[in-house]
């Protein structure tokens, strides 16, 4: 598994990240659910994906970065309470257009899906050990 | 003001925002504080910004993103508690290289400054009397 055990473990608090395609005109930026998949990939779903400016993007542009990320709550075990904490991921985005959507959609989302291969994994206050985690991941070039 | 009051005041709750900016390989994806201006325009700080690659980034391309957003909690008031809520941002960012730093990193930041000028904003699950609030501002063309 490309994730450490905390990174999962966090991941799986977390409901919402933020993804980045390139536009036409610059960066775009949506904040959406996402789901964990075994192999480290991670599917975002939607009711009308297809038509989605994010989409269009991907289509001419593969190359995302996506990240999950929050203020440290001041709770046992947390690391830099009031600091914030979360996971940048750069990856390239793949195009599902009949796919079985990820669960947290329920009965709402379409066949369209946007599957995330990370390439590199950054993350941060997620550990005691080392405040900052980072390396490439999978088989392709780094981005 | 560019901002309604509905957003200003979320803005005011959010401690973090999300920066997007375009790099060689593909976007890049920074969660940061930041400081709401009276303009409207954003700061944002940091101890050694101009080293930082976002920094290199923009000074390659002004388009960014910016993104404040977080799950809504269940409260007085709140639209659609349980969902997500926040404002998205497209601009164009500006490099400050001797200015007095946000306030926000107290004696840590150094004087280069990130400033963001919106070119268009779209806020979410912020006012009760619609879902979604989306347009241009600025004078300049939107992104």
């Amino acid at each position: 598994m490309i994730f450490t055990d905390r990174e999962l473990a966090y991941l799986k608090t977390q409901g919402l990240g933020r993804l980045a395609t390139i536009g036409p005109t610059g960066p775009q930026l949506t904040a959406l659910g996402f789901q964990l998949n075994g192999d480290g990939s991670l599917d975002i779903g939607g009711v009308a994906l297809g038509k989605s400016q994010k989409w269009c993007n991907i289509a001419a542009n593969p190359a995302v970065a996506f990240v999950v990320d929050d203020m440290t709550p001041d709770e046992p075990g947390a690391v830099k309470p009031g600091w914030g904490r979360g996971i940048e991921i750069r990856g390239v985005a793949e195009l599902l257009t009949d796919h079985e959507p990820p669960a947290y959609g329920g009965d709402w989302f379409g066949r369209e899906v946007i599957r995330i291969h990370p390439r590199r994994i950054r993350s941060w206050h997620l550990d005691p050990e080392q405040d900052e985690f980072t390396r490439n991941v999978g088989s392709e070039a780094a981005l």
